[in-house]
């Protein structure tokens, strides 16, 4: 069986990791910050000094870090992934980035005789608990071929996306549409509460018809309650949509949704509500039409 | 048992008005173009020579007409549903009309002793025809609850909203919520497309994570294979755009997704998609982007 | 000289019925609210008790009234315009109206055999007083040039825009141009001053290039000081944009700027400034960026 | 007298490098296409082969150069500035460059014993012919006060702005209302041509009120007669709105007039109208509306 290394031991990560133990495969780890990787250590993990070390002990690599800056540190910087790295290792890089960094890496595992898949994942914490993810892959389809039984282990579907890059892009135009169905659901809820609806009947009206969405049954609830716990943080929302938006800039694609929800969540970033679940984006709302979401009527 | 007239046998009302003879009502029908009800009499309806004289002889005249012009015709024209309205009547419109005129209409009602609930429903030609559309229904609860019947002989949920007026001014911010869906699905799509990420991997992903939603449900595959032929067209979606404008003009709710969509209809209809599926509005987009968004990957 | 009668004595209405009676012009007026009238008594004016009573007096009456409604009960409410207004008379409102009112009402006035001029203004209250207003007028040129010389007595222009609705749309179409600017110069503003760039350095930046405006010779030293005594308030600045937004849906011209625009003022409007300058649209501005668009670098 | 080394001789930099050499300047000129200086050669120019051969033999060095990309290669790049500057030097860069890279030059300078500013100019050909720019300036006030002399020979006007990446930061935020101004401009123009109003009248009435602009100066006469002869390309405003995109979102200020502003102009340069002058954004809402914005009235 194949020796696995993740490197990222955040929420998401965490639950990845012990996936795959549970699915017996040997895991060396590592996480910049110490203590995170206990309850791995219990499930069986080894957890290893430096992404260098890692990179020099295993088969595959998976990575789940926060932004690009920090994925280049893990990868290129002191004691990084292309240190240590043997050939003939596949990286994956299941992190949402943008298709720029995707390629670099790739052209830089490919000079040492090693792969890359760019493969983000769609699904939160608790699908990353529950092995439920959705991978989207860029990359050599004969190497993503030998590891979709690793990614499988942690999720429910993979979907080759093409070449490298092609993982990203399919992230950041998903993420995007994400972002505008959540700002659209404040929208409307934020004209039925002004109108005097009740915002549970208008909620269950949304589920209930054309309007409905995977948005709206997660931020629905949260948006009638007030309740901001994060699912998914306004400022990972923030940073994906600049990252779409740069990437469909380049690409030479209008976007004036993109654009006029990236606005809204730098609106909601603007009022100290970064941290909170992406859906306090209708406190925004709330604050322009003097009225909470979860308006009874 | 009730006696139910019918106005307006386009699409969505010959549908509802079958499912009403199928569920045993006696059902008196009227169409201003003349020959649509033949399949109605061929269920037992009987056809009636003006919206006065359907007004005249039934319990609950229901009323599913285009816009809020037409409507008026029916109700305050000559031979029109007030002329020879009786009392105790409970009118019952299921169009998407302003929340304004829906006012009007309830005081009109009122003045004459009879009723009327604005019921406007989600869920398109299908849905009429199958008898699983929502009714979502401004007006007095009593009057509703006298009514529930034969809405649920056309429908599968009834979601009382409030006042007169609060029925269209939840279909309207329902409808908010679809259009702006809608544009989002096309320019994700348009987004990966131009990433050179195949269409139906992308449409895949949608449903799978984040972005699915009812709207990718339906126009997923239609934006795929450019069939625009019609579940709801682009110009009633603009219409209803505009009426939402209007009424959070009226509300004084700041919409900026709302705006930007609509402009996205106005450039499809001035395209000429007007009588095509809303979905044409990815059009635009494949005109920006000199690429289909069902592109091949 | 012909007899002129002037309805609406605010803040304009009042400077150019001044200048009507300076420059020899019998003047009789009318204003709902009694008591604004005194000033114009001492330069000669007559007060008379009812638009009515105006109309049946006078060559020409002009009009300069705040809203739709307003105008619509001076023109066509008990004691109105209609109900005095002998044959021959013209009707000059100088109001920015809707270009649907301004035809109904050159139609009244065609029944009547009188004739109606819709001739907004551009030019605030400065204007007003030193009579150089600039006239746009929709209506019968020959019409418009007999009363020319009253124009004139009050402006320093007058441009003849087509049929009756013209000047209404002209209007509109140039508020909404000074809309624009006005939020452009706020948002560059809003740029430069998170960047630590001297708001006054940066003004001046704007007026010796080619981002100089009108609006940013008006505007940019209130923005830099905070002083947004009124000019031009921000609720009928809101008020055009939405005339302004259901001409431009009627005319099926996609608007995506207009729209945008009337967003933020909404926004601004929401945060109570309303009554203030339209330039205190960047106070939302400086909210969402912490900092004073008149920032010291 | 400060020999002054120019670097770029385009449409810009022919004619500020010409305005040098009038005003008594020895100047030395460096192009990477040859034959662009031969009539500076004839005003007493001296050619030199490389940007390095330029930076070592003079005391300061303009550069004028399209893009981010360019400006590395003839800083940074082989026989590149910093190959062959001498210490002492300032280096001056007039062209539109992002902050971050304006930054990074000055760190540059500064470990080589030389100084930079950042020197970016609002005028276009006629005003570098001229000799009436206007420069806004980010760097050391010193070092601005010792070339002061040389940048009002071919300027009138000096706005020091800040720190290095001021001048940046100053020119982005003005291009960005540029760029707004002239789609409202045209926006405006297409609602009062979609209501058939004469263009010539209305651009007259835009220039004769609150609308009017440096920008409704430059372009209406080109939006009214279809003549989009280049003063600014449409893909170089274009670049500059990408530029102010990603500055904004660094500094995290919501700017929704940008963002919709950039789509149009994307719109604009998906028709192919990228080369054109930027004014040709305007052919978008001519295909929408279906009839020219010098529409006769």
């Amino acid at each position: 069986m194949k020796k696995v290394g993740f490197i990222g031991l955040g929420v998401m990560g965490l639950g990845m990791a012990a996936n795959l133990l549970r699915k017996g495969f040997e895991v060396a780890v590592y996480n910049r910050t110490a203590g995170k990787a206990d309850s791995l250590l219990a499930l069986g993990a080894t957890e290893l000094g430096s992404p260098s070390a890692v990179a020099g002990s295993v088969d595959v690599v998976i990575t789940m870090i926060s932004n690009d800056s920090a994925i280049r540190e893990v990868y290129f910087g002191e004691n990084g992934i292309f240190e240590g790295i043997r050939s003939g290792v596949t990286l994956i890089d299941s992190s949402t980035i943008s298709p720029t960094l995707a390629k670099e890496l790739a052209a830089e595992a490919e000079a040492r005789s090693a792969a890359f898949l760019d493969a983000p994942v769609t699904g939160s914490k608790p699908a990353a608990v529950d092995g439920t993810l959705v991978f989207m892959v860029g990359g050599n389809a004969d190497r993503l071929g030998e590891v979709e039984d690793i990614l499988l282990a942690m999720g429910r579907k993979v979907i080759p996306m093409g070449p490298n890059g092609s993982g990203s892009i399919a992230k950041l135009a998903h993420n995007t549409i994400v972002g505008i169905n959540v700002v659209a659901l404040a929208e409307g809820m934020a004209i039925a509460a002004s109108g005097g609806i009740d915002g549970h009947a208008f909620v269950e009206l949304v589920q209930s018809g054309g309007a409905a969405s995977r948005a709206a049954e997660m931020k629905g609830p949260k948006l009638l309650e007030g309740n901001y716990d994060v699912q998914f943080s306004l400022e990972l929302m923030l940073k994906d949509l600049r990252l779409s938006s740069v990437l469909s800039d380049s690409l030479n694609v209008p976007t004036p949704l993109l654009e006029a929800s990236k606005s809204l969540f730098q609106v909601g970033d603007a009022m100290g509500l970064g941290a909170l679940d992406m859906s306090s984006v209708g406190q925004a709302y709330e604050q322009w039409i003097g009225r909470k979401l979860g308006h009874k009527g």
